[in-house]
């Protein structure tokens, strides 16, 4: 059986993930693909992380042009996140004639035409499932199984953050700063939570789907971006007056020739399939000309969700060597 | 550019829904995939409806073979219904060196490990999208994009007919026979609707959700199979109070070494996503051991979103070859 081998940048919660998928689902991978999947090398300085996950010593290096260089790697996954020194690694193990799988949205929103650009450039394969919606399998839908569509509208829940603080504010009653405490407190949320409450994260999100649903690169620095931060308890009371939920979304639609486009708290009907979508939960809901309304659903984050569109990412493309 | 050539057997709703997709997003499916599909001959005696699709009368057959035999013809749609004589047309097709595409559900599960042999042997695909859940692309996301995790449970709304029914009982209290008079004059349910209200649609629709997540083909008729002409409103009400809605589910689960299924009426708590999929919408609720729980969301039939599926799986065919 053939062995298709894989370097991994950075074995954080993403990409160690993804490392412990591959092996707790070794057999049925290569049942399922007839091929052999190796985690060769690791990025990686923490020898305990490397022993708890059941890797080699000799996998792990500190130095990066280890795997980008390695002319046995066939597919690099990059899960350090940031922008850069990431987008330059990716850039580099494409034009070194690797594939790349990534879950970083903000390299993949900062350098989206490059680095589709330089996988065509070199004829191997740049995929990034992860990087919207954690485990849910949008991006490849929108770019395969629906691409016989002219999509006219997208709308995401694309940050668990903000939907488990506007969720708790909506059915508990709870102030923004006591909910965002709450979720500092369980892990849900960060210390500067700025990234996820402000939008940051979702227009990321946004400029990627935008590329793929409308082929237009929008930077997310371009995108009309307002978070929740300033979500008071009278917006929620108000909202559900008019049968509605409060959802922080990421919408893009076709109007004309144009894209219109925003990151912003909005009013969703309750009985629109965005309203059920609650807590940490992400969903991606698309109009196509074709399919009509389409609406994906799942965890947008988590070591083994995120890790799941990973390998996903991977076995398409071994499939395919 | 290269031109991949289709034979369509069946211009009905489902093929003709296919063609009208493929005419009018042509263009764009053209720059997508950088080759042009052009449908070369159809099976269809009404020339009624070949005019009005715009199709060429020189297009159309009133002979299958036709276009199972021509040498020229690269990808056969197969859109007439019933097991036979479709299953022997698509299992000529595939032993021709033709990939086939289908929306056929009783088909697919009548016949489902020739159909995939046959196409193992002869090097070629077999797609079938379309046959469960319409336009939504939960078939490819199972055995593409989720094709890392072992599938622990699979629960699907998958017939508009008996959720349409389900949810006018449940949210205007009208009564099953009621309903499905209405349901009949507004062309949602058939003359005889036994096929859908009985749960034997859904039953094909499972064996096909099974054979892909489980690796297990149980034929139809060995699913313990109860429809949901024996609701009643007190069933309904009784729901209610437990906070539950009465939906119509294919479910297999796995417990140990053990696949259990069935299809028949469950109560869902009104919490669960799947409680939201009202009227003619269909849902399929995927469990697996990475990304956890996921849902596909979208209609279920109809023309446009059926095509769509089509299309997807002519267009995965024409990029691969």
């Amino acid at each position: 059986m053939e062995t298709v081998k894989i370097g991994i940048l950075g074995l954080g919660t993403v990409g160690g993930g993804a490392y412990e998928i591959l092996k707790m689902n070794r057999e049925l991978i290569e049942k399922r693909i007839q091929k052999k999947i190796e985690v060769v090398k690791v990025l990686e300085r923490n020898m305990e992380r490397i022993n708890s996950l059941g890797l080699s010593e000799s996998t792990a290096t500190q130095n990066p042009d280890d795997i980008i260089n390695d002319p046995e790697i066939d597919i690099v996954v990059e899960a350090l996140g940031g922008i850069e020194p990431s987008s330059t690694f990716m850039l580099n193990a494409l034009n070194n004639g690797k594939s790349v799988v990534t879950p970083n949205k903000a390299a993949v929103a900062a350098n989206f035409d490059k680095l589709r650009e330089a996988a065509v450039k070199n004829d191997v394969e740049f995929r990034f499932e992860a990087s919207v919606g954690g485990g849910i399998p949008a991006l490849t839908a929108i770019q395969e199984a629906l691409c016989g569509n002219e999509f006219s509208e997208v709308m995401g829940i694309v940050n668990g953050t903000t939907n488990y603080i506007l969720t708790k504010m909506t059915d508990l009653g709870l102030n923004y700063d006591d909910v965002l405490k709450d979720a500092q407190a369980k892990g849900f949320a960060e210390a500067d939570p700025t990234a996820d409450v402000e939008g940051i994260d979702v227009a990321n999100k946004l400029s990627i789907l935008m590329a793929l649903c409308f082929d237009k690169y929008v930077p997310p620095a371009e995108i009309p971006t307002e978070g929740i931060s300033k979500i008071t308890m009278d917006d929620i009371e108000a909202a559900k007056s008019r049968n509605c939920k409060i959802k922080l979304i990421a919408h893009a639609k076709r109007n004309g020739e144009e894209i219109e486009y925003s990151v912003k708290p909005m009013e969703i009907d309750i009985n629109h399939p965005l309203a059920g979508v609650s807590n940490e939960f992400n969903a991606i809901y698309i109009t196509g000309n074709a399919v009509d309304e389409v609406m994906f659903y799942g965890k947008g984050a988590g070591a083994l969700p995120t890790g799941s569109a990973i390998v996903g990412d991977i076995l398409a493309i071994a499939k395919a060597m």
